[in-house]
């Protein structure tokens, strides 16, 4: 194989029509093996990665860990058949491997995931590969400087998401020449014609307007695919797309360009035909170019970090505490924040005006926000991404998805519940506490005080997963201070003895309210212990335990969220199997909220200090069924 | 004022300057009077709303349910002082009101809801009132079949929100030309400037590329504006997008095009000055053209629906039974279906052959999806729209905001847990149960069998509000037989006695293993009640309540879902303040899933017939903590 900056030789093209025929084949084999799978999806784009991997791919299979490495993403995963065909003519897996295809206990599932070690994220929800190889080529531009380029293989069926536009845009606008889309348009979606079918002027088009050189090519023909991707490679500050007409399920005459072929495996006697159609079985291994030795990234120094301090009795909101701890944790150069257009508000502008190296706009567009976070943790960075956290629904299958990914990334919701006030319910998360709970090994914070909300962002940074923080808009007393740790997993009792009768949880802003509750209860001759569940996900089930002992089962729960899969659903999953399970009263917010002050807002919701001394009191009383 | 259809005298451009400023005094006074707000970015907006609302827009403010009203709905929700500015001017509202802006109890909230009858939807999250629009466009063009326009006042910012590009792009596939979209390039976003700035030209290159007609103007000269909204009214078969420059806080000096104004109230010294700066305060009303007199619609009438039946005992999937419904339900001609390009493996394609007029294909585009239907519900439709009930989550904003818009959407979303088996964990809802809970006024149904799949498909056509059907990808056992009643808060019990010393309880798949658990604790000589709690939410108490009684509060919750907010919550949120809690076994997904056969990854999960029997006696012999 001749070098990828000049033109192919007969023999190259000879070498790279056989290595795609491999790919097909063994796309076949697989899926015929599993009895599922997509390899029509698969060899339209056969030929793509042939080209790609012969000739462009910089990649050391043997060390995928090696920072020189290209990235490769298959933005359309269902062509996972291709992309394990591709493993195996790299010479990473053997066909025994390959033929394991979505087997239980096999690393080649269903859709590509990191469980196998070249792949640097759990693709399969369409439209969120290229949003994330923005993220990957923003790291490689502005932060790595490593001449590493970021491919993504994309469906033309996922170029009905959104996402796929505000990824292009953002690669616009971030002068990404390192990456590169390449649009299998094979005109064929799960159910019949895709919307623009075989249109690639109207795709060129579309991709031009959003700031990314196009490239037109038949996606067959390996001379313009060669010419193509080099062409994407030597991009400077425009993103490349190749726009690549393909035929959907091409080499084999039973169902190339076929209608009904989407996500089915050919039967074993088809497959045999199939396979005898391409030429039969090849064992083809590519060398492909590696990267320039590199010495292994130096080990991060330690960096002590000085977090900002409050006055115990000042009023400060726990999202400016998270701006200033954001501020300070950038100390360590890995770490890195971005926002949704609206940093003034989740004060990560703290961040971006002490380190705007290490600041990225991602503007209106929630789902680029997430994905770019993925991208830059791919490259062993700390994420930190803000917008209010009623927005952060909007990325909800991206945050989903990071976590198939195990993706290290942190999330900070500002404008948390009811207490926003005058916004009104457009604005207030309600739902983002049952949401961010029920992602895969997520971790869940919710601090009440500037102290915490500092602790805890910082304790975030070396937080495996995906971590979430809540914070709140307005300005409340710091209850705690500078010497008082947090952990992940911990919670405060601020107040108890052991003649408790009840137990008052709250956090966030609620913690407040179940104080002043206490003070109330306490001058009506009833004790109540008060616990700050900062750590919603995990709980602190011991603590929750000893508060159920000592009350005999009498827990009331106070939460600005609405009264699903919250905080109290927290405190119930963790004691359900106690011998005695506690009895809960629940303040949430059960009505749908409008505008006006927190207090007001508070009140009508049910979850002020008055609603919760009376919880309190009824429970004390026997009542409050 | 002259008729629309000419141009402009010198007395109407006079009188829409005028207007203009009046809105624009309005928005700064209410504002003011609020002391918060966005000001700013509603005097930008101004003059193209006084055109539209005294020359182009066709509407009876008495009348807001006429069926012949256009629509407008302010995308840029932040811009609610205009649009309650545009109220007074229209007659609809009076000067007292409107000073109650942000007021707790006022209508006129934040950013605008349907509280006022002259709303169509909640807008504040951007990007979602143009979807929205394009949904409403497709029930004027391609169900209603009437001349009213759709206008959709939008953010530049918020253009670079990808369900902006599904709109434009849907809005083309469908030749809306009834509706029009205003872009108010007012070049400054909440922390600065946009993207774009005032690049107006980039701004038409895209919409032209996604298939809209693209107009700029200055969105401040009322002749330019006259003549481009004529031409929105007068278009054909293609979208229009009107691009108007526009400047920030245009007429006031002291925050004209100046950063820093975002969201932010005039103090009343300087809400004076700008009041005079504007020519002062002024009670123009305008006469709106109103739509020609149309008879009422007539009452539906009553259409019989035969529901398909199904043998117990025969094998059919869930999903299979939702398209058998909604096929049947398509006999009712407000009974839409909508689908996210998988309608072959929701099974919606059934719908889409027999009623192939009332069908509308999303493509991969779940924001739209879920958008379209929030539109068709405006139009009094009763929209079913289906993905996999993973990708839902996609559209997670669109939902939590079609619950404060007080939508009737009907959401399907199958192929839940991992059940699913070998497409792998992307493609496996886990997290949808405990999402859809924490939408406001929920209906959250999880059939089990076709029978009941079919049944409450059926009702959620009557449910109000955002209702969600889990349905599975796997055929079971069908369990009811024809004359079983289903309902919206039931459950059945399928198995008891009064020496029950356990209760199982399951819905969907978990359910068939719930009755082979209780199958094998019988041989063992324990008695288990098995309940199906196919209504996750509203969840039915009594039942839950009678099986803790009679068990000595001994229950096993299986679910295919992870352990976090879903029907384990439900379960014990139901029961949290019983008397006697009880105690709770929870066999819920812990681990991450991979690829396998459905009945290897059940197993896995901890959630087979053989686990959740297991969890069962160790419950009735006094362990499982």
């Amino acid at each position: 194989m001749t070098t990828a900056t000049g033109g192919l030789t007969a023999r190259d093209t000879e070498f790279l029509r056989e290595l795609g025929q491999q790919l097909r084949v063994d796309s076949v084999r697989c899926s015929t093996a599993a009895g599922s799978g997509h390899p029509t999806s698969s060899m339209s784009a056969a030929d793509l990665i042939a080209v790609l991997l012969a000739r462009h791919l910089v990649y050391d299979w043997h060390r995928p860990d090696d920072p020189g490495n290209d990235h490769l993403i298959f933005s359309k995963g269902h062509a996972s058949p291709l992309c394990y065909a591709m493993l195996k003519a790299a010479g990473a897996i053997d066909d025994d491997e390959l033929l394991t295809f979505r087997r239980f206990g096999s690393r080649l599932q269903g859709h590509p995931t990191p469980a196998i070690p070249w792949i640097d994220v759990a693709t399969g929800s369409l439209g969120q590969g290229l949003p994330i190889a923005v993220g990957i080529a923003l790291a490689g531009r502005h932060l790595d400087r490593l001449p590493y380029h970021v491919w993504a293989l994309c469906g033309d069926s996922e170029a009905a998401e959104g996402s796929i536009w505000e990824a292009i845009d953002r690669a616009g606008h971030y002068r990404l020449g390192n990456v590169t889309a390449i649009i299998d348009v094979n005109r064929l979606g799960q159910r019949g014609e895709t919307e623009l079918g075989w249109d690639v002027e109207a795709y060129r088009r579309r991709f031009e307007a959003f700031g990314a050189s196009a490239i037109v090519i038949d996606g067959h023909d390996v001379e313009q695919i060669d010419k193509a991707l080099r062409e994407a490679r030597r991009a400077d500050d425009r993103p490349t797309v190749v726009v690549a007409r393909t035929i959907k399920g091409r080499g084999v005459r039973e169902i190339e360009d076929h209608d009904g072929w989407h996500g089915r495996a050919l039967p074993p006697d088809m497959a045999e035909r199939a396979v005898a159609e391409l030429g039969g079985v090849r064992d083809i291994v590519v060398e492909t170019r590696k990267p320039p030795p590199s010495d292994p990234l130096p080990p991060r120094e330690p960096v002590e970090i000085t977090l900002p301090t409050y006055e115990k009795g000042d009023r400060v909101a726990t999202r400016k505490a998270y701006g200033d701890a954001l501020r300070a944790l950038g100390a360590r150069p890995e770490v890195v924040a971005l926002d949704g257009e609206v940093s003034n508000s989740t004060h990560a502008d703290e961040f971006a005006r002490a380190h705007p190296e290490r600041f990225f706009e991602m503007y209106i567009a929630e789902q680029m926000l997430v994905a770019a976070a993925v991208g830059l943790s791919v490259r062993g960075y700390v994420p930190f991404a803000s917008t209010f956290a009623a927005f952060l629904t909007r990325a909800y299958d991206f945050i989903r998805m990071a976590a198939i990914s195990r993706a290290n990334i942190r999330l900070a919701g500002s404008h948390a519940g009811v207490e926003i006030g005058q916004d009104g319910p457009s604005q207030m998360a309600l739902e983002d506490l049952a949401a961010m709970r029920a992602v895969h090994g997520s971790t869940v914070l919710y601090p009440s005080d500037a102290t915490s909300a500092t602790a805890l962002t910082a304790a975030m940074a070396d937080t495996p997963g995906v971590s979430f923080l809540r914070t709140t808009r307005g300005a409340y007393r710091v209850l705690y201070g500078r010497d008082e740790e947090f952990r992940v997993g911990g919670s405060k009792v601020l107040r108890s003895s052991d003649g408790d009768q009840v137990a008052l949880i709250g956090a966030g802003v609620t913690l407040h309210n179940c104080l002043a509750a206490a003070e109330e209860l306490a001058g009506q001759g009833v004790q109540a212990r008060v616990i700050d569940l900062y750590s919603v996900k995990p709980v602190d089930v011991e603590t929750l335990r000893e508060a159920s002992a000592v009350t005999g089962g009498r827990l009331v729960i106070a939460e600005d969220h609405y009264p699903e899969g919250g905080l109290g659903a927290a405190v119930m999953e963790a004691l359900a199997l106690e011998a005695s399970p506690p009895r809960v009263a629940h303040c949430a917010v059960r009505g749908l909220p409008g505008s006006g002050r927190p207090d007001e807002l508070m009140e009508a919701a049910g979850i002020s200090a008055s609603q919760i001394a009376a919880a309190a009191r009824q429970l004390v009383n026997g009542g409050g069924a």
